[in-house]
């Protein structure tokens, strides 16, 4: 079976390579925010397919060595730049176990382009500053692989819902952040003096928590930071909250939203509402967006919006996001 | 093949009801604390068995609903009361998709415990405060049913070297209450005044550090706190450190070493000595622990000794541990 052309041609031309019917383990594997994405990533395979897989950080699962992966493993991984040096050691290290790597970054000649069998490109604002069109982003691509990987793994074909689904999504953010922008100005000023920010979220949202809090709001901010499972912070987290405490939450669209749901009636009964900010995907215009994909989109739109959030504390911190950094790729460790 | 009868009665009879050749995938399920040492044992099972399997928070593993679920799984559930909704409505679930499954629990007549098809006991100093022994506690308890599946589904039979290394536990725990007690006698006035401490680690001890961060620092001391990967914490998180903030790391004996090594330099190359508490498995003396399961049992020792550094934190902080807790089991919700 041949992947429709519907997909990206990195996307098709990858796969093109995979023996899907021979694989029995998928490992998602990367660091910090490019793992993020995986755990969405885990989160569509699992709800699409009756296939294992794992999402490690990439230096965990050398160190770890699953007996499980072996040549029937697909290893996919991420690095933007592709110069994360343990996730090219371990794309290395799958190799020797006889496993298909696939890599996503935007360098195909960097150390992990070089080192995957196939690479797949996409398109972030990161480097270039020039906006790009979601669709050409990370978590497109990787839900391209996933999709594509179950329609030729034997599951159901969704390409078409998926890709009208992915063109809509642009337009979809474009709308969000006119959407937020009334909270994000309202909320900015407080959370701007905050020490401790946490982020709370489950399903197909957690890994935007999770890149939020570790990767804008820990490095780029200097604020304490972490992503509580939406369920879990009713078992120790929630003993933190008080009128003092803030948190934001991310209220997605896939079957963990009761979870996220519960969180809010709590957090508002016992925080204060200007400290609890609440992106909820219900207020959004999905227009084009297939129902069955909404809980899968809308961390982008989350994670798209955050950033004028972030950029918006880091003006009022005097805080600069990028250039603020003051270890990463400013010194060697 | 039946178990040797060196293993727990319980975990004996509760593997005897499970076909271990038919399972093809296992499900660690739970909340808080209980979840923190599923962690370890897919660990566990990870490098002694090509077996795939996942870690969920119950509420997250039923609202997901993964396709993986069968009448060929195994889920394994733990709550230490038997009164977590979430951990019985799991079990209940599982049950319907004709999985198995096994709950470890304090109470067989509590809804957990009648929710799943087999319950295996342990003990706990929580509710007695009576100390136990290391080798009757939730960890114990679920290596055996790892290593005894891992036996009945035709891996490598490690009944003997476990079960002497679980009787060698206490009298290490002992002896390692003597090691770190200079250094919690040190670190405890200083941590006490702080608002934000992170626990790091890696591998085995990564359960260790969540459950110390989420269930005793979060919920018993209302200290900010979350548990960072020794290597995610490069990819993001170290941004936040400076000489005042606050960490403490386990540094194990598991195959991730390394990871946690790499940590507790940049740590300790940026940080504050004073505010970097490190809990090195190598100053232990571990006799009578088989070396090949040394990572899998100091997590246990770290989490163990940690108690009385809490204990210590609280009494500075005049804040106490469990009576101190204001929402969990004081109201509902």
């Amino acid at each position: 079976m041949l992947l429709p052309s519907a997909y990206d041609p990195g996307v098709v031309a990858a796969l093109s390579g995979v023996d899907a019917k021979q694989i029995r383990h998928v490992f998602f594997v990367a660091c910090g925010g490019s793992l993020s994405i995986m755990h969405p990533a885990k989160f569509m395979l699992d709800q699409h397919l009756d296939m294992p897989s794992d999402v490690y950080n990439a230096a965990e699962f050398v160190a770890r060595a699953p007996r499980r992966l072996d040549q029937q493993s697909l290893v996919i991984l991420c690095s933007m730049t592709g110069t994360t040096k343990e996730t090219a050691s371990a794309a290395a290290y799958a190799r020797t176990k006889g496993a298909v790597t696939i890599g996503l970054t935007l360098d195909a000649k960097s150390p992990m382009g070089q080192a995957v069998d196939h690479v797949v490109g996409f398109e972030a604002p990161y480097t270039t500053g020039v906006p790009i069109d979601a669709k050409d982003s990370n978590y497109a691509r990787i839900y391209q692989l996933v999709l594509g990987f179950v329609a030729l793994a034997g599951g159901e074909d969704l390409t078409q819902p998926l890709i009208d689904s992915l063109q809509a999504l642009q337009p979809a953010i474009d709308r969000a952040h006119t959407t937020f922008a009334p909270q994000f100005e309202s909320y900015a000023p407080g959370f701007a003096k905050k020490d401790v920010i946490y982020t709370v979220a489950s399903g197909a949202s957690y890994g935007a928590a999770y890149s939020f809090a570790i990767c804008v709001l820990m490095e780029m901010q200097w604020i304490n930071s972490h992503a509580i499972h939406a369920n879990e912070f009713f078992h120790g987290p929630f003993e933190v909250l008080d009128k003092d405490s803030t948190f934001i939450l991310l209220k997605g669209l896939d079957s963990t939203r009761p979870l996220e749901d519960r969180a809010d009636e709590f957090l508002h009964r016992f925080g204060a509402v200007e400290n609890i900010l609440v992106l909820d995907a219900e207020t959004l215009d999905l227009t084009g967006i297939d129902a069955q994909f909404r809980g899968n989109l809308v961390p982008l739109i989350f994670f798209d919006t955050l950033w004028r959030f972030a950029y918006k504390i880091a003006e009022l911190r005097q805080h600069e996001m990028l250039e603020g950094r003051r270890y990463m790729k400013k010194l060697a460790y």
